[in-house]
This record gives C-alpha cells, structure tokens and sequence, in this order.
C-alpha cells in the first residue's frame, strides 16, 4: 500500500509500504478512509534532521475495519470507526481513569513497527481499547467533524477540562490553529462566560468568534498581555488554554493569567526548561496543567453533539487533498495557507 | 523597641527601631508573645547580599493588641490573636475567594515601612483582615501549636489541599523541614492513604511518622526516586508535595509523581526556570500549582483541631530563644541542629 514517510523537515513523500497484517490476536486493519494533517506534524515537519531515518507519520483517522485478530471483539469488519492519536488496551489502572495517553500497554501512531495515519489503512494494535465505532456510513458527510474526535477537538476539550472551565471562569485561548478554535468551542460548550481568543490571522479567529470567542486579541508578546488584562479589568482570566506549544506562548500564558488560576497546555512543548519560580507561577498561585489528550477518553461524551449537529468542529478544515497531495498540503499548513487539511487516500 | 534585622548573609542583628504606631485607621498595634524562624528566613541568611540594605525580618507571631486605629472592628485592646505571614484586607475578590496572598490592598512582612514579626511589637496594617482572635490566654501551653497557624501548618495544609489529597490518594512529602512535617500532617488529616516522606534526618523523620508518614525514604535523587517506586508499584505517588524550593526537589518531585498526577510546591523556589517539557510534567499529564500559602483561609478551618488536641504541629519546635537569641536561633537552624526555633521577645 501506499503512506506518507517523512525525511527530514520540508521533505513529505508517498512511498509504498508493506500491507498492513494481523500480527496480534488483539489487532485490527483497518483502511483509511479519512485522514488530516495535524498542527503538531509540523514540528518535524520543521525541524527533524536529516540525518535521522526516515518514518511513518499521521496520527488522525477514520476507517473502515476489513480485518480483526481472534482476540477482537467489540468491532467486526466493515465497521466504519475512529481512532484516537493514541492507542490503548482500554483496560490498565490508567485507561479506567481516562488517560489512555498513559496506558501501561500503549502508544503512538506511527512509532516503531506501528503504522501512520496517513496512508492507505493501518494495523490498529488493541483494536477493542482503541477503536469506536461509528454509527453512520463512510460517504456521511459528518465525517470532517468525526475526524476531529481523532485528535484537535479531543485536545481542545481537554484543555479545557484540565483547565477546570466552567461557567464562572473567563477563559484565553493562545492560538488560532485548529487545537486553539476547538479549544474555544469547548470553552463554549463549558459556558465559560468570557472567552479571548489570542490570534492574528483574520480567517481563523472569525471562526473562533463564531465557535463562542467573545474577544480577540492579534497582538502578541507585552502588547498582547496588556490588551487581554485591559479586556478583563487588570486581572487577567481564570483560565488560560496554551494551544501552540512554543515557549514564548507559554510566557503569554502566565502573562494572561489571574493569581489562582490555571494554565493547560495542550500544544506539544518544542521547550523543556520554562519560567516556573515566584515571577512567573509560584507568586500567584498559578497551577500548570495539560499533556496529550486522551482523545479517547472524551469520544462518547462528544460524539452525540457531533452526529445531531449541536457542535461542528469539522469547519476547522479548509482544504482536502489525496495522498499524493499530502506534500502539498504540509506546505500549505506550514506556510498558514491552510488551517487544517483533510486527506482523502 | 528592639527587632532583628538582617544585615547580609549569615548577619542577624538585634537593633533599637522605633515603637510601631497607629498610621492608618485600619491599623493595630500588637506586642509579640510569640515568634519564630522561618525556614523561609533562611533564603536570605544563606543569601543576601551585604550591599543591599539591612531590613526587619519574620513572619510569623502571636501577641496582645495594644491599640487600634478607628476604623478596626474585630479585635480591640487586650485580645491575644494570631497573624497569618501575609496582611490582608479580606474584602478584595481575591480574599473573598481565599486567596488573601494576592490581596489586592494586601503585602508581607518586613517590607516596605512594615515591621517584622522577630520583634517586641509589629503594626498591623488591615487588622481586621489579617489578624484572628484566639480564646485562650497569653501562656496558654497551646501558644506553640498556635503559632504555626501563621505559616508553616498553613502552608503544609495548603499544600496538600491544593494538590488534592484525599483518602484516595497516595502522598510523597519532599523535604522534612517544618513544612514538610505538617504537610505529611495534612495529608493524613485529608485521609491520605499512603504518604512516603523524603528527609534524611532520623529525629524530624521520626516525628514525621508521628504526624502520619506510612513509609521514609532517606535517599535523594535518582537512588531516592527509585526507592519512592519501589514503594508504589512502580507509579509513583497521585500527589507530591513539594516543601524545599530548591530545583533538586522540584526535579525530585517529577521523578516520584504518578501519571495523571499532581506536585504541588510550597517551598519558595529559589530557582526561576525548571523542566516542564515533554519529559517531565507534560508527557504524563502532570500538574503543577502551589504558591505562597493563604494561611490566613485555613486559621478558622484549623483551629479547632489545634484548641482540642487533635493536631500537635508546636511539636515542629525543638528550641525556644529570647530576641537576643535569634542570631544563634539562626545558626541553628541552618545548621540543622535546630527544627525550628521558637522566639519568647
């Protein structure tokens, strides 16, 4: 079959692979029938060097099951499903709290022997843990925002439920990606009672006004930090989602921040060392939090809302490709020409 | 009046200052009863710089309030009170939501023309915020457990409060200094079912299993980390408290919290920058918060506990000095052979 490989930053190429088989009794295959590219693609797609081997990417999909090992049970082929970017038994200590992204006996897409999402199907290791049925057909046209469930709408949602979001929490949202504009809906979804969307790029923050922003902010740095406490009257908000992942979106943060609130990050940190002392968290009371989502552990909570059309995160995707339009779609993305492409294989 | 002050690192003083008076309406005058060291107060005894100005020093105190400004209503002449390490209004929207070291009208200590509490007597500004009235004689045998209501029990409790300990969860404790201490006893008055204390010193370890510690770990870095998992499992502990402030405690902490978990940090970091990336809180979805303790929210919580007998943090002090005794106070302390010193002005 064929799959997306990446080389080294700026080089994206669709090569044939071996077919993906059952090699466990617990393992799926299941062909692609949606992918994405996502947000966090970019960061290798930046910065990987080229000494490095090549490999799989793609972590977002939709697909139809065509094969199960004997030890799967809850999907059977031809089931049209969904994967979270991780997958997971399901049943660990850490699965049965929701943090499936912790599983004892889980990964990553895309990782050692296991296949990206971005190819023509995978092998889908603890398929019953992973996997989610979906209850329409592969040509509904809710696929977009079933896809979301994948990943960006699952991390939007939980920044926004690490960052304790409620209706008497006012919320800013660094980032207009589509982690950011999902994370503004679940705000949303959440009541929050003011939600800022920090963002420069019109397209993108009018959508975010339309998922429930009340404000938007296009400054950054100082200047952005002082129109957000202007807006909140000196105080800064509650909450504050950091859906980008570089360190001066980390600074903006507790710039943004009222004494007791909380900072979820949910933009994969390009940073390991940050401001943590009295100035920056401590001082204040600040409470720091977020990590990989586990999508998987929100897809029965928000299904519902995207099969009857109360939500339609799907709207984050402005651009659809075929596999051997990935290339073009990574630069598209990379180059902001594109918020968040859709593939097709 | 006589008061300590700190000239420079390893220089206390006892000095001749002017006798606090009523500035402001909302102003008491209160002469000290009761005092201590701080392990706090030894950031600076290890650190200060000779060329910055001699200031007053101290926290924490019980006394008599011997005047009133006009506009004070809830403590008059003769009442024998406590003050938390920080003054405050207690009407701001940070008091009211118990967050009174971010008193919008509020400061500490020792700074600015605001007296210490190593002295004869200290002017306290919003006394009707900051100080709570304590009913039992000026030598009650309580006055000691009384005492760490100012800060250290305050600051152990706040710790494990605002890291979510309750009798489902497993507790590590870094440090074995006071707070430390009574943060193990915090835990274990929130229902802690496990709480591993970190601290190498027999006597406080000892004392910490007194107050509730399940299991000590004497080791420190990585040789410590591993014994904290041999002890769980593997995991590591839901919650770790955090009382050191120094980055080897901090990174000790990453090291032995649990997936999903929680450090919480009341020790006054003495380091901005630290690890926050992908390999240490946000891959596993751990939390950071803490900051300086409201301990002037948990007086009223706590003191019924203390007036029955229920807690015994005064057992946190091994020696008690007279103002002439603070200097060796702090040499004790700092050479660890003191816990924490009591001071009879």
């Amino acid at each position: 079959m064929r799959a997306t490989l990446i080389h080294g930053a700026g080089d994206i190429r669709i090569e044939d692979v071996p077919d993906p088989i059952i090699k466990q009794p617990t393992d799926a295959v299941v062909r692609v029938v949606r992918s994405c590219i996502c947000g966090s693609d970019l960061h290798p797609y930046g910065s990987m060097p080229v000494s490095d081997e090549p490999r799989r990417i793609g972590h977002e999909f939709i697909g139809v099951v065509e094969d199960t090992g004997t030890g799967v049970s809850t999907v059977s082929k031809g089931d049209l499903v969904v994967a979270p970017f991780a997958y997971s038994d399901g049943t660990c200590e850490f699965c049965r709290e929701g943090l499936q992204t912790s599983c004892l006996h889980g990964g990553f897409w895309a990782t050692g022997d296991v296949d990206g999402g971005q190819g023509e199907a995978v092998r889908v290791p603890l398929a019953d843990g992973t996997l989610v049925k979906l209850p329409i057909g592969e040509d509904s046209a809710l696929l977009p925002s079933l896809l979301t469930l994948s990943d960006v709408l699952g991390t939007g949602y939980h920044a926004a439920v690490t960052g304790g979001v409620t209706e008497r929490t006012t919320v800013t949202v660094i980032g207009d990606g589509a982690v950011g504009l999902l994370a503004v809906l679940s705000a949303k979804r959440l009541g929050a009672e003011q939600i800022v969307l920090m963002g420069r790029h019109k397209q993108r923050t009018d959508l975010g006004r339309e998922f429930g922003a009340t404000d938007v902010v296009a400054e950054r740095g100082d200047e952005g930090i002082e129109k957000v406490r202007e807006l909140t009257g000196g105080r800064g908000t509650h909450v504050v989602l950091e859906a980008v992942g570089h360190r001066p979106a980390y600074e903006q943060a507790f710039g943004v921040v009222r004494p007791g609130g909380t900072i979820s990050r949910v933009g994969v940190p390009q940073y390991e060392e940050g401001p943590i002392g009295f100035g920056s968290l401590f001082g204040g009371n600040i409470t720091l939090t977020g990590g990989p989502a586990p999508a998987r552990a929100y897809i029965e909570e928000l299904l519902p809302d995207v099969l009857d059309g109360t939500i339609e995160p799907g709207k984050v995707f402005d651009s659809t490709v075929d596999l051997d339009g990935v290339p073009d779609g990574y630069r598209a993305m990379a180059d902001r020409d594109a918020l968040k492409v859709l593939v097709r294989p």
